[in-house]
């Protein structure tokens, strides 16, 4: 997508110095954003436009005169950024324009109106005071970056022809948020009046507005937010005001270009909404003659209506009475527009959770246990939080949940990165959509696997083979490793083609008890009998492996605790010391020459033997394991030092071992790859998950060259005759490329300590530590982005199918974290990116509710 | 992502009705477009802006200046459309910018300038000659529609302070390919003078331009083509043209607004160019006071360059000489930045087969088979087709290539549907990126599955299982079945958990052979032995089914004919007419009647009834089939007749029956499901290829209500325990929305017959019987968008492992065909929106190709 930056560094950096340099903005550090809820108890809209003076206030202004035409309603305008202020300002000019009309068209029903102006630039404060607006104001109080306190408030009541007690009032509330002086953009205002507003100030403030105003309200209420310059005008902070407000997804009135050139300037601002995942509701714009409505609607194919405005008069002196009078009309439609988007909106939210519950089926779901009330309606995301349609006592609204259980473990974006990546997958549907992979090269999957080998697979993979998710990157794995260990133990002849069934051997595999590779049943022949392998689940399941019961590692009561099985336990000559002062010590090499270390590798050993002894034909083809976290088996910490005796060992012996690092991968434990912490090399790999940031699926299986060989031959038989339709799909690649160089430049990724290449500590440890204590929790796994905790129970209440942490789930989630279990084991799972004051967040939550247990 | 259209409707239709209607210009039929092919010889660069007036001109004088700054070169600009002409003439300015400067700066070389004005509106052209322009210029020649060759040319030799001879020369070549007289919008003036001008003319021109001043040019050459107005500005036939030039791709400079608003414009601007997949190389504007290029270099990330232009002089008098000298480096760092990005492109296309070979591990792939020289190197699709990347004679080009595989057979997008789909993939990240499903509702995935059912899952599904791809779709499927078969026969207790291997019965899966059902070993398990499942394969695959040989039907010599396996030949009482007349009598149910229905029936029951005898604890339990094509088993059509019976017959013995419909479902046949043609329903089946239009990996599993009930109970062990984790993924089943509709809707896929929710016949049927009667055709089966063909071959030169169609298919490739071989077996296989004009373009290619054989 983007030519080589080295490449345009020099360039750039002559033209600079040939140029006089400029000072850029930095508009991408945001800070943690505030929780949004909003209700849906009233239409909310946002007005934006495809560019300056196209009209924002005056459609706002006619949404007024077209809503507040009968009693009992409630029109709320904010303008959350207004430049040039005190000379112009939105707010005032809504409230003015409509009064105006309402003393024009006077009705029998009153109007109270008002027009409130929060706060200012300091700038903009003289401004206003030297400049003679005489109304009601508070005392100047400064909040801190050169904004005050303003708090202008002007009110009218206008008088209907009947008694308001008889017929009714209706209310028009117009709001600026924030005022600075200049007539520039606010993030321009912002720096040259020293009053900057941050993103996160300025939303908490908005939901503030929306949500002092929307309680307890009887009647309609329509309330707009009107938006300063175009789509992408910098805000005060410098984000980008489609990015700004995108937490909130407000659906969005378009107000466009009816000139020359205005068809292209629309149709691209309706792009750059839509890429940041904005419903647009309606086009409307100002007539000028040159039927712009035509394209416009041709290339919205009908599904959002074009609305045409009359022209507006140009001269001061016009009051545009006249005009709104003529226009009303239009802003009627409008109105029914937004009022029937709406409807449909809510209604449709409100009954998905039937319509799901009659045609979904969940993957594992026990239909049964999931009545229609829990399930959770997502209206969207925004990096790491949901946002949930909820209807609490009948009150429609839309609240947060931080995504938890990070969606099955894949999700790796912050809001940033999933704008990022929604223009790049755009780009890779435009650019190819998905092409033929197999005899063929193309820049995404070429540029994907180059990141892989230096990447995830640095030191010992030299080819990519390309999937679509973990379980076929296992599968693949797996036939990889087996035909690697025929040819390597001569099994086989060269001659592929004709086979002898007879001379065939009984190939498995060793494994780890507790460890998952996938739901195909070649990933399921991989692991031990386990609740996914039961005969009424998949009947042919035989278990074709060996396998091994490890010792695991966990924090329990404050202190990392080893744990060994029953067959090392009793091996082991004399008490050792089985803890760990610190959780770096677990991963340490000097544990290679412990005595512990000897212990593990005769047990390994004694094992190794006594499958060759007992059965003959049958021969151990392939180790595989998860490298340190077992993921579904339960969040389980095997001890690092047994994993890499383990590999040694079948180095040894020549059986090729096969890392399953689709959980652990891509800094899910704080490394781009598992093998830091286990600190040795695998001969076959598999990714998938965060691979792509958590966008679309992809799955890779990395392999040495020597692996590579076993399939290189002169026929085609010989060759590796796996693959799927969606092989190295460029969409998936894309996604893959963008997040992998993501997450591991320190530039993007605010956590990584890159000297180390390693995620800074994002659970707080002393929290962590309190929690092991508690007498609910049994044990507490923390690494990288996971936060692992095994609540304390017994019989029914243990293991997979237990249902034991639904009632502390269930609180979680109204606390705005979404969590899922694993049986009785709960996790909270972050970004690479995720802020640890976010992870904190989370962890004192999740704190509070295990002391209730 | 739009509101309901059926909702707008009314309001609209009511808005209209009080409004003025305006007619609409359609933009989207687009006719076939030729084929595209262009030099990599020199950079060609296309010229975008923000909007209107903001010096794209400007800024391609400024390039020649800077280029044209030593001998031996050539500029080359292009004005592809010109509206406003002959006052406005952007090649003019651009001539006589250019001689200007150079008189003023004369070098030591001669420069010879030329300007060509080569078509205009009857309208421009009467304009021109009243004008008084007296220039050298063809007779007016009509060539319809409005539109006259006009023929103007200009040149001057600019003479150096040199010889030419001594010091050589450098040329400018302006052209203007079509002019309009009035200064609107093109797609208003080409209807208003009545003189459109089509896509498919307006490439083939441009194609003509760039190819015919490339050839055997010496020295370096630099070409800019100018675009009209703004990046999504209507072309004269009213295609926006970012779509317009969208087959060609050339790498973007765009002009930016540095005005106030400006930043939002060039941004949205920037993505709308993204959102075609453009790679757009710099952005450079007009500085206007607001250091507009912070925000913007911020918004790029620094990864591609902004420029900023000195402030032009807005007096008309102002000749400018004075703001090109201030310019100069700013257009030589533009230049340069040109250049490199054009180095760098095709040093990576040279190098990408060398890399590819170097670390891609292909599936299906024998490494050893494909040298280097044969990778294919694709730099993008639009539509159906491949730009492909070549080197021929050492010279490097971009060349189309029909992608005639469908890439594994996962296409159906015409370009007009790969735009939209970039759109909507941008918006499904933004808004979603990806969520969890179990337990959740979110719009797209309950969208698409209310188009499942309301579609292919008609009258009998009524649950969607979404898993990746096919085969997962199928393992899904088997545990489904095996579980239903499993309780319909009572082998189980209630008590799932609890689980008695003893009692264990053997399952078995019918099904025929030569089918397939994917890669992972559950898949496999399900079919017959083939050379996918030898033990070097897949040391673990039992083949756990029972497989019949099944009756097949083809076009042999020109006549459909029904070929029988042996076992029915048996059974079969006098000698029947096994052929058809005509294709659609295979289809008729009537056939259900015949004494050959009857031989089917007696032939099922026998093999069941067998099955049951032979084998004690062994059951059947479940059928599964391709229905009516057998894809990758050589593209076989299976009696349809046949396929019932088997279908009744297992009903009757309850066994679940599956169809596997990953390639056949969504148009791949000519009707949404197969099921259309054998007319009989399954209890479940499976899709993915198609269904998402061939953009990402999708898969579902559907299944009906009794199905569904055998996993619902107390326990979440009885639950299907089967995911993966981007189960349902919102990216996926946006694509799959839009796809979906998008074929089943006559207003965008204009093949199809709504009446019969068929599509039309796309290969030409003359044609296709003459190609069956050649020598070297075995049999042709050809179905909806698929046209087989399999070639005569013997030995080794038959079936899959066989290299016999290589040869065949490198020519094909060299003629613009991109097929592939499963074996003897080639296919050209198009997507339901593909032109029957197209269709029988590639079939004719074929079938010279074969008469050579």
């Amino acid at each position: 997508m983007s030519p080589s930056t080295t490449l345009f560094a020099g360039i750039l950096r002559r033209y600079r110095r040939r140029n006089s340099v400029r000072r850029f903005i930095s508009t991408h550090s945001r800070p943690a954003l505030p929780s949004i809820e909003y209700p849906l108890s009233h239409p909310i809209y946002t007005i934006w436009a495809a560019n300056t003076s196209l009209g924002k206030t005056i459609v706002s202004a006619g949404l007024s005169t077209s809503f507040l035409s009968s009693p009992h309603r409630k029109f709320l305008y904010l303008k959350p950024v207004q430049t040039g202020f005190p000379e112009d300002s939105d707010s005032r000019f809504v409230f003015n324009k409509y009064s105006e009309f309402f003393s024009q068209h006077r009705r029998e029903f009153s109007v109270f109106a008002s027009n409130h102006v929060l706060k200012a630039s300091v700038s903009a404060s003289e401004a206003f005071s030297r400049g003679g607006f005489e109304v009601e104001r508070d005392e100047d109080v400064s909040c801190g970056n050169g904004v005050v306190n303003l708090g202008l408030y002007e009110e009218s009541k206008l008088q209907g022809s009947e008694n308001w007690e008889m017929k009714g009032f209706s209310k028009l509330v117009c709001k600026t948020m924030y005022g600075w002086k200049e007539a520039l953009s606010p993030h321009l205002v912002a720096e040259r009046e020293n009053a900057r507003v941050e993103d996160d100030e300025l939303l908490e403030m908005l939901k503030g507005c929306l949500g002092s105003e929307s309680e307890s309200e009887k009647g309609e209420v329509l309330c707009v937010i009107e938006t300063a310059g175009g789509v992408a005008s910098p805000g005060p902070s410098g984000s980008l005001q489609c990015d700004l407000y995108r937490p909130f997804r407000f659906p969005a009135i378009l107000v466009g270009d009816g000139r020359l050139g205005g068809i292209s300037g629309t149709i691209s601002a309706y792009e750059s909404l839509t890429l940041r995942g904005y419903d647009i509701v309606a086009v409307i714009f100002e007539d000028h003659g040159l039927v712009n409505e035509g394209p416009l609607s041709s290339y919205l194919r009908r599904r959002v209506p074009v609305l045409v405005l009359p022209p507006i008069p140009k001269e001061m002196s016009n009051n545009l009475m006249e005009w709104f009078q003529e226009a009303l009309p239009t802003f009627h439609s409008l109105e029914e527009i937004m009022q029937s988007a709406f409807l449909e909106r809510t209604s449709r939210l409100r009954n998905m959770p039937r319509k799901a519950h009659d045609i979904f089926w969940w993957p594992f779901t026990q239909h049964k246990l999931v009545p229609e009330e829990n399930v959770t309606v997502i209206d969207s995301r925004c990096g790491e939080n949901f946002a949930v349609h909820k209807v609490n006592n009948n009150v429609d609204l839309i609240t947060q949940q931080f995504d938890a259980c990070a969606s099955w473990w894949t999700q790796g974006p912050d809001a940033t990165l999933q704008i990022e990546l929604a223009r790049d997958m755009g780009y890779a549907t435009a650019r190819y959509g998905h092409v033929m992979f197999p005899e063929n090269v193309y820049e995404p999957a070429l540029e994907c696997a180059e990141l892989l080998l230096e990447g995830v697979g640095k030191g010992w993979a030299s080819r990519v083979y390309f999937s679509d998710n973990g379980s076929t990157a296992i599968e693949i794995a797996l036939k990889m490793a087996l035909r690697k260990f025929l040819f390597d133990h001569k099994i086989v002849s060269d001659d592929l083609v004709t086979e002898n069934a007879e001379s065939r051997v009984d190939l498995k595999v060793l494994a780890l008890r507790g460890s998952y590779h996938g739901d195909t049943l070649g990933a399921m022949e991989a692991q031990a009998p386990s609740p996914y392998t039961g005969f009424y689940q998949q009947p042919w399941y035989k278990g074709r492996g060996h396998f091994l019961d490890p010792p695991t590692v966990a924090m329990r009561d404050g202190v990392w605790k080893l744990s060994l099985p029953q067959e090392i336990e009793t091996l082991k000559p004399r008490l050792e010391d089985l803890t760990f002062s610190l959780r770096e010590n677990i991963f340490k090499e000097s544990r290679d020459t412990s005595n512990l270390a000897d212990i593990y590798h005769l047990y390994i050993w004694k094992t190794l033997e006594l499958i060759i002894d007992s059965s003959g034909s049958t021969r151990t083809g392939a180790l595989i394991i998860e490298p340190v976290i077992q993921g579904a088996g339960g969040m389980e910490m095997v001890d690092p030092l047994f994993q890499r005796v383990l590999v040694k060992e079948c180095r040894n012996q020549k059986i090729p071992v096969i890392f399953d690092e689709v959980f652990t991968g891509f800094w899910r434990l704080g490394a781009e790859s598992a093998t830091e912490f286990i600190r040795c090399n695998p001969d076959i790999a598999c990714f998938a998950k965060l691979m792509t940031g958590g966008i679309v699926p992809l799955a890779v299986t990395l392999a040495s060259e020597a692996v590579f060989e076993a399939f290189v031959g002169d026929s085609k038989l010989q060759a590796l005759l796996h693959g799927h339709s969606y092989t190295a799909h460029a969409v998936g690649c894309t996604a893959a490329v963008k997040s992998i160089k993501w997450f591991k430049d320190s530039k993007t990724n605010h956590n990584l300590i890159s000297e180390a290449m390693l995620l800074r500590e994002l659970w707080d440890s002393d929290t962590v530590r309190q929690i092991s204590l508690l007498p609910a929790v049994h044990r507490v796994v923390v690494l990288g982005t996971l936060c692992a905790l095994e609540l304390r129970a017994e019989g029914s209440n243990a293991g997979y199918a237990s249902l034991y942490a639904r009632s502390l789930l269930q609180k979680l989630r109204e606390d705005g974290i979404y969590m899922r279990s694993l049986g009785n084991v709960i996790y909270l799972m972050c970004g690479p990116c995720t802020s640890p004051q976010s992870c904190s967040n989370l962890l004192n939550k999740v704190y509070s509710r295990l002391e209730e247990l």
